[in-house]
């Protein structure tokens, strides 16, 4: 049997230390809470550098804690690197970054256990502030290391209790030394769950993400007239809740009248003050736009942004919204993604070439290297929560093509 | 000048008591905090068992706090009764309550004033709890009064600490010991604001108000699929939040479409987990329904439920509703509105029928007498707020159509 084969004896080794991660940070009333930098964090972070250490892989801590273990290669080459996060949101799942991180450790144990040696050393990474919960911005240690960012405004990231990056680095012994981006790969791959539907949907076992799409957050904030709901007729109303609603509406309307791979979400919606028999003065609500084409999501926030104008002057609500953030679509680079497609092929499991919707550190690494993405199902689409998770039998179909695609890269 | 020769000097007095009223309770941070029950409370109901004392009011306070003074008339009749009420809202305004009660005692002073004697009593009352913010329900001191439900049950209500109104009418000194209802009044008549834009777009001084909305409360809460706001493509998505959103825009839509005096309001929508990249799993929201007319408030409740059960089928969400209340429509006494109307004309004010969208203690006081009340223009149609506002020329009209028109039904 392949799985047995390729990595003999090493499921439970790997499911084990999944675990033993998933249980750093669990709170009482569920989910996982390791939010970066924090004591959580730290204990997450001494365990992978004890694993690390326990497959002689040499150990550096950059100066904003990103960590990387060695496995040397026969050639002094720059390494194939893997690999990804050990924080994590609010509440969330034992598997969103701790399995990119296992993986690529796997991989190097399975390297070892096998006695192959590769032409080029293989990296494990393991990144810090995927998440930007704490400290903002998402993905903050790897674009630092790819060098999108200056290690010292990454240190000086504040969180709400006026805690920087920095100091809290320091206090769990994190703040290193290495010049971050001090170990250029010569390939990166990062094994995640989807945190989506598609693969479930489709009933496929392996992504192959070729592509992440593009970002854009706006908020919108609406200014009507609070009034009396018995005592205010409905043409003299100047209902923010009721425009917030007709933007909501909207927004779906548009992403699916443009059909592709657009996407559009109103995550948070408020109205105030809120109550049962008081029409809404005031709603805010943040709009979600993305698209792995960057000229489409352009049009999708133009048109956007005119509703979001004329509705103001239509409903007598004034309207202001602000870009809160922009990003580029990423086009990984497709040899990898073709090396992860035949490594699925020839282990025998299904896979498609898809897009990755979320943020992910492959993405700031494919600035400074050729990269591309591994997906595994997530159950009922599900991610950033206590239910998150992927059948053991998936999870390790993942690690198996990052191992095989490891190999290929390192030769 | 005619305001001169009907309450000559008493503006003054008149202002002045609603300023006193206004301090009490008023909020460091803005607004009249001055629950029922409360110290403030008690502080306001001891000010106004003077005033009454002052104009030589027989005071009685019956078993759920109301307080009830009677001017003597010449035979031993029903009285002629107006009043409202001294508890507020939470950060509300000065004027909710305390302009029917301190008009209610201008009307006896100035009939003592200018030594007028009416052949029926004139009674001044001012009802426990008709915001129902601490105790529910609301309205509850008239709703007794007028025997719509038990003292007892009233006593026995509990606020949010777990007290009873029985045991804060005790601490306050307003436990009385009057059967509610111990006088069953010829007529009752209520000054209150507006708390709407109504008289104020139209530009008219006094509203004769003939009727009042009933009232249709519902919850719905709907429960959808949370999901990553990039990672699920929108076919597959179960969004609480667009679901919320489509029933906002619907119950605007269906108050417009049944016209006259139907009014629809969303005042609370919450959307949770409520990030700005997570699509929403589940809502709630609330939805006010109101009409005068109780078949189409049916027909409007019909068509509101109907849409929010095919939505659910439509948008694959589940959702549930619970109605919350549903009061019938009040019709006030057309021959109490019409000496209102004649009132006001006389005294070359401004005057429209119109209808009540908020409850009030006359709504309860109409199930065992004539009732009507007069409104007066609320700027900017506001109220329940720091900012509620009437102009002191408008408080005086609205007071003197009050006097007037108890004099003409106290004969």
């Amino acid at each position: 049997m392949q799985r047995r084969r390729t990595l003999e004896g090493q499921p439970t080794r790997f499911h084990r230390r999944l675990a033993a991660l998933g249980t750093i940070g669990q709170h009482p009333d569920g989910g996982v809470w390791r939010l970066a930098g924090s004591g959580e964090d730290g204990t997450a972070r001494d365990l992978v550098v004890r694993w690390m250490r326990a497959s002689n892989l040499a150990v550096t801590v950059d100066r904003v804690g990103n960590i990387v273990g060695v496995r040397p290669g026969t050639e002094d080459l720059p390494p194939v690197m893997s690999g990804s996060h050990t924080d994590s949101v609010r509440a969330g799942g034992v598997l969103d970054g701790p399995l990119g991180v296992v993986a690529a450790l796997e991989v190097v144990a399975a390297l070892d256990d096998a006695g192959v040696s590769t032409r080029r050393p293989v990296a494990v990474a393991s990144f810090t502030n995927e998440e930007g919960v704490r400290f903002q911005p998402d993905m903050m240690g790897s674009l630092v290391y790819a060098g999108g960012a200056r290690a010292e405004a990454a240190l000086e990231a504040v969180d709400a209790e006026g805690i920087t990056l920095g100091a809290a680095l320091e206090a769990i012994g994190y703040a290193g030394t290495a010049e971050p981006g001090f170990l250029v790969p010569h390939a990166f791959v990062e094994l995640h769950i989807e945190q989506g539907p598609v693969l479930e949907t489709a009933g496929v076992t392996i992504g192959a993400v070729r592509d992440l799409a593009a970002i854009s957050w706006t908020e919108v904030r609406i200014r009507g007239r609070a009034g009396h709901a018995g005592a205010t007729p409905m043409a003299l109303r100047a209902d923010a809740g009721h425009a917030a609603a007709e933007i909501t509406c909207f927004a779906r309307h548009l992403a699916v009248e443009l059909g592709g791979a657009q996407v559009a979400t109103i995550g948070e919606l408020e109205v105030s003050p809120g109550a049962i028999n008081v029409i809404p003065g005031a709603a805010r609500l943040t709009a979600d736009l993305r698209n792995t084409d960057d000229a489409v999501l352009d049009e999708a926030e133009r048109r956007f942004d005119s509703f979001v104008e004329q509705l103001g002057g239509r409903l007598g609500v004034g309207i202001e919204t602000r870009r809160l953030a922009r990003t580029r679509a990423v086009h990984f680079d497709v040899g990898v993604a073709q090396i992860i497609e035949a490594a699925a092929r020839d282990l025998g499991l299904s896979c498609q070439v898809m897009t990755s919707g979320a943020g992910h550190d492959a993405q700031m690494m494919a600035r400074i290297c050729p990269a591309a993405m591994i997906f595994v199902p997530s159950v009922g689409g599900r991610s950033h929560c206590p239910e998150e998770h992927t059948s053991a039998e998936h999870l390790e179909a993942g690690a198996r093509v990052l191992l095989e695609t490891v190999k290929r890269l390192a030769g």
